[in-house]
């Protein structure tokens, strides 16, 4: 696959996020608009909401563009889906008539000028563990090199329910928590402003079809609408001290920030790659038709506030043991009913050598080894200030496919929790 | 407090679940309705949405009960709730003149001619661990009676995040899940229907206010809206072999069985009752202003298919360790925003003596221990067939205040999970 062209010049570079190729779903306001929907082309915003109001494109009877979200498009399905973006490849590709593109430019609005809101109300929120790299690093500090790995890990795509509430768009300040914190060494525990405060490097899958009982892996990737970078902010005192024995609870609950922009999964189908190998042979529930994960560059930076960003790490998604079908699929088996809107994050992705690690936990070790960002300045957790801005592409053959920065910026934790 | 008297003569006696002092909130349908929005007086539903339609009732200048749940009319926050009590009150007391009660017979409907429904959209759905002499035992069962009670047990009340979308109303069929099992002695895992699938007894407190930030106890205390009686069914098998490193997952999707009405709290405020003594001092973020707990009887009973039941356990909701303004303080204190509609799960609610336990696991024993039922049969965990119903009554002067059941029938395996 190469560049498809477009009559937005912008959409024709080798650098873009946004070509013809892409087209992902967002929610924007301008100073003279509401949060409406759009999609992304080049450096600028397709308008939908106001072309279907005009009758440019119709989708159904009703409007489907007329809420801050796209959950409603979602839930009219795959074949929708499909017929949408081919309508939308024709009317902004390079062969569109002189009339579609005189008519459509008066949609186009500067991304510039926008400004990124949640792209779909989250219905439930899950958070996987399935990445290998960082299931051993984790492991292998809490539990040592013997026991890294929970008998279960080579078996079952490991999930716990999060918190949707939590889900923020990139841009969205991010407050350091109070929470229950013991030291090992202390008798009593305290509430206190978290200490350790992390990232973790994830995709979201966006479940865009709903499911009322088990579904294969290739359901489970037929009904996944998109994707998102998704940063799952840890709190990693407060996790150390509450996880046992029913997860993780109020460390991951104070913000998920995802990307601004979901890319439909069907604009990542030319860098679909398989899983690696298994070391042990899974359940047939588990396999899957093809190949389920996606070849996406993936990267951390951390800027301290007011000084020029230092990528922390660099990555794969390629790197995850278990693709996003795999865990919608392993969510179902209960007879578990899945929405549209429903959220899964991957889990950290870790690549195998210490500078493709997706958290601080990993890249400290804990906080033992403490990273030299380029400013001179180290960093063992985050620090009040700093911005992370997680960044994503896959890479074609003269183009790429992104997903706008996944960003947000750490404030100092109240001094008083209860007064605000 | 005694027993508030009605013209609904059924609402008048020692027994009825739904004396004039309740008023519990309900969605319910007819033959000749869809669902909408009741409120249960003796024997009988008054039809709150019929009334706001002809104009008897006015809550707000646009409908609130125009949709099948109660989430309009919590989120008008608690002094429309009280408001709107008391005027049911007059409207539906013995003092209420005789035009009154003419408009309003029109308006009652017989609850034998009702089906029941979700009260409520359940928003997110955070199932809690606070029950001591539950957690005692599971951990007894687990870990050994030295480390029956996680370090932390004592400090926090222990929550993980479930499924909201697992939450479905009394009456509610149970289908026997499959999943991902393993038999500590196998070496491979399988795929298999659950064999050790059981009930949880508990109670859920609903969240009427929205927060978004840390709140105290008394400001948690003052956001819930009102309490249901909770069934929290468990595939034992499937939590063993999934519940480490990240919590139960699979193992809790199932299904969450709830009481038809939601008995709002300002009912219960007479059966207030303390937490008990503390064994570890608690954090001063968790100190309560007032009494937490709500003394209500509870029970379990089995009923094998076709057969009478037998109660298999009878408890009190002051069983509690942590009230679920407490639990609810715990969760914001990350910043964790909290909306309308929320349900928290109580956790198991067991008493200290065998009689007491609220699941057939602490029943049971882990399945050594066979419980004999009143027809003679016995059992570990459930069988196929077997309808559970929890029930629950606060005990007043002459008066209860109840939920109405909460039931369910477990259903057998599907042959084939993913041929529906």
């Amino acid at each position: 696959m190469s560049l498809m062209k477009s009559w937005v010049a912008s959409a024709n570079t080798a650098d873009t996020p946004f070509p013809l190729n892409n087209l992902p779903y967002g929610v924007f306001s301008t100073d003279d608009s509401d949060p409406h929907c759009g999609v992304a082309i080049g450096d600028m915003i397709l308008d939908v909401t106001a072309l279907e109001e005009a009758g440019v494109i119709k989708i159904d009877e009703v409007p489907v563009f007329d809420l801050p979200m796209w959950n409603e498009f979602m839930d009219m399905g795959a074949e929708v889906w499909t017929g949408f973006r081919d309508s939308l490849q024709e009317l902004l590709g390079a062969d569109a008539d002189a009339d579609t593109q005189a008519a459509l430019k008066g949609y186009l609005v500067a991304q510039a000028d926008a400004e990124m809101h949640m792209p779909f109300a989250v219905s439930e929120y899950t958070d996987f563990y399935a990445g290998k790299n960082h299931a051993v690093n984790v492991g292998t500090m809490f539990r040592g090199a013997e026991n890294a790995l929970p008998p279960n890990w080579l078996h079952i795509p490991i999930g716990y329910n999060g918190r949707a509430s939590s889900v923020v768009v990139s841009g969205t300040d991010v407050r350091r928590p109070w929470g229950q914190l013991k030291a090992p060494d202390a008798q009593m525990p305290s509430f206190d402003p978290c200490k350790r405060f992390d990232l973790e490097l994830e995709m979201g899958a966006i479940v865009g079809q709903p499911s009322d009982g088990p579904i294969t892996v290739g359901e489970a990737d037929a009904n996944i609408f998109g994707y998102v970078l998704l940063n799952d902010w840890s709190a990693r005192d407060i996790q150390a001290w509450e996880y046992q024995p029913l997860g993780p609870f109020q460390a991951k609950a104070t913000a998920t920030t995802i990307s601004p922009w979901i890319v439909p999964a069907i604009a990542l189908e030319p860098f679909r790659t398989t899983t690696p190998e298994r070391e042990k042979e899974l359940l047939p529930y588990l396999a899957e038709p093809k190949p389920g994960l996606f070849d996406i560059d993936l990267e951390v930076t951390l800027a301290p506030e007011g000084k020029a960003e230092t990528t922390i790490a660099r990555t794969n998604y390629a790197q995850m043991y278990y693709s996003a079908a795999q865990q919608l699929a392993h969510h179902t088996t209960s007879g578990c009913a899945m929405n549209v809107g429903d959220l899964l994050g991957s889990g950290t992705i870790s690549g195998p050598t210490k500078p493709e690690r997706g958290s601080l936990l990993e890249l400290s070790w804990g906080g033992k080894e403490p990273l030299t960002l380029d400013t001179g300045e180290t960093r063992t957790f985050l620090e009040d200030g700093d911005t992370l801005t997680l960044k994503g592409a896959a890479k074609g053959n003269g183009y790429q496919i992104g997903f706008g920065d996944c960003a947000g910026t750490v404030l100092p934790a109240l001094t008083d929790p209860f007064k605000r």
